[in-house]
């Protein structure tokens, strides 16, 4: 468990508390580490090599969310996210992070009833999560001078590419047999090639699965215009950032996106956290959601070979949502959705 | 005037059609100059330097669309994309890539009462032009092997991103006083670096202007949960493509979208085109909505310093979007916005 900053520790207490319910208290073993901002300013610590050492002995991770507050000018830009989350990610081989949006009855979706009434909405995106813009490659010449020079490098290769596509078509085939390739190949041709020809020579080995094809910058349009359309999305790391907000204000809000940053090969622990950041303007407050924390969970059991137990997280939150009134303190929605169990 | 493939020539005929009605007939030179995937299936010919040497003479070009049907497979990835419309872009400095986003009466938002009724939807993007990702820096090796390896290499100078920045803030003092900078500084903080530091410097030369920032998968939120919040976007190449087609479909849809490829100083034509492609399928039926086209003129006018004749085609668009009912043919919506004029 790394609870982190804001209101990261509060949802993952929840989190924990379903996760004890659906499998039997004292059945999972938790470690806690204290990791994130506050740690940092009070340590001087991102991320120790002893904790990822123990963190790699865990058989899943959960977290809550890194962030220090808006006013916290001591945290360099990007601190966290390249020395704790993409070093999680990284160094754990997470390559598939996976994405589920779906519009669940009872959550307020900003969209109008002639786009919702267009059919069910329910897809996953694949993030491609080791790659591309994600890996820190570029620099900065010159700085702070008229004649400054910033880049940034994405670098793409056969074999990160291949895993997550074949990844994506497996999923498919679990669900709707349906993938969407999302990238911009028109612009970004070198790139956008390897991803197109890999995309192909893996649909081949798939002749059950539909595909096509949009340049993400159209994705955006269809997300608003017809979720209903998808099924599984896979697309780069940066583009998989961008739609999966989009996808989650779509459907009900990022207070009830889960995400999974997973090795499917097991080698590694796989991680699963909340899309939402640490929201550190209501901290502490017992006023955070916690259901795409619990969601999360349930990603972690799926992950874990405990697909019925995952169902019951699901169908209990399900529960929660339908009949959601008023407002609730954090603490209650966990209470709420555990019973529901 | 480059009409283009599909939809193109059509749309480009409206605008025309409006160009002429509102400064009167015969007062404009235009020259049509047949470009696109279509010219390049005849006569191999992507655009000859001939060619960039007549258009560099204009005041201003008019674009309709390029692009190859879906079916097109001899025309390759990327063709007319780089070699056309990028290469348009480049030659002729249009560093700023304005695109307006406003919510018409009487046009059709995929979002909800409750999102479209938190206040007036209008704001516009000002896209980087001719940097970043775009600069088509990044190569292939080993490529259709396993061990291929692609990479893309975003090139942002302290040049570039000034005179972009500086560009947002004019605007912005000519319409509601605030900027807001999308990038996503956590993750490419060599770019996301000089994006901010050179906002700050600007930022402080405009005491009038409230700035903010967001991250660019945020600022996906923001669109579809509150897009009354905008101003003025400022971003860079690669998150204005997307973010304006989101935009664009936020805001009535991308039959609707114009935008500028601007080069401020005068020293190049600028470029205006519709932000929709060249829709294949429905070419030449004379059913394309030239709307978008005909807000191109709009900005065209506008940026030729003839503002009473941009307002003129605006509002008449306004008048014809609020009037608008059953399908009517593209030449009919030319005229009926020309005899609103
Ligand atoms: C915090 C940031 C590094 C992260 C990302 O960009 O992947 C976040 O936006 C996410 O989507 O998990
Ligand atoms: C066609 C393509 C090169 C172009 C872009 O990516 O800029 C288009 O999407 C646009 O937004 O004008």
């Amino acid at each position: 468990m790394i609870g982190g900053d804001g209101i990261g520790p509060e949802v993952v207490a929840e989190g924990l508390k379903v996760l004890d319910a659906v499998v039997g208290e004292g059945v999972v073993t938790t470690t806690h580490h204290d990791l994130g901002a506050s740690h940092w300013q009070r340590t001087g610590e991102v991320l120790p090599d002893s904790v990822l050492a123990e963190l790699a002995q865990a058989d899943a991770i959960l977290l809550g969310a890194v962030g220090a507050a808006p006013g916290a000018t001591d945290v360099p830009s990007g601190l966290l996210e390249r020395g704790l989350l993409l070093k999680l990610r990284f160094a754990f081989d997470h390559y598939v992070n996976l994405r589920p949006s779906r519009l669940f009855p009872g959550s307020v979706t900003p969209l109008s009833p002639a786009v919702t009434g267009k059919g069910e909405i329910d897809f996953v995106v694949v993030r491609e999560g080791t790659e591309g813009l994600y890996v820190g490659n570029g620099g900065v010449v010159r700085a702070g001078t008229p004649a400054e020079i910033a880049t940034e490098v994405s670098i793409n290769t056969a074999y990160g590419v291949e895993r997550v596509v074949r990844d994506a078509f497996e999923r498919a085939t679990r669900r709707r047999n349906k993938v969407t390739l999302v990238h911009k190949h028109n612009v970004l041709v070198h790139a956008g090639g390897l991803w197109q020809r890999i995309f192909a020579t893996v649909a081949a080995e798939y002749p059950q699965v539909t595909t096509d094809y949009l340049h993400v910058d159209a994705a955006t349009i269809f997300l608003v215009q017809d979720p209903a359309r998808f099924d599984v999305i896979v697309t780069d790391n940066l583009f998989g950032d961008i739609l999966t907000d989009l996808a989650a204000a779509v459907t009900g809000g990022i207070g009830l996106a889960a995400s999974g940053n997973i090795n499917p090969s097991g080698a590694y622990p796989s991680m699963f956290e909340p899309v939402h950041g640490s929201a550190p303007d209501i901290a502490g407050q017992q006023i955070a959601d916690p259901t795409a924390t619990i969601l999360s969970v349930a990603l972690l059991l799926d992950h874990l070979g405990l697909t019925e137990e995952a169902a019951r997280v699901e169908k209990a939150v399900l529960a929660d949502l339908a009949e959601r009134s008023g407002q609730r303190r954090t603490g209650e929605v966990g209470d709420a959705i555990a019973a529901l169990l």
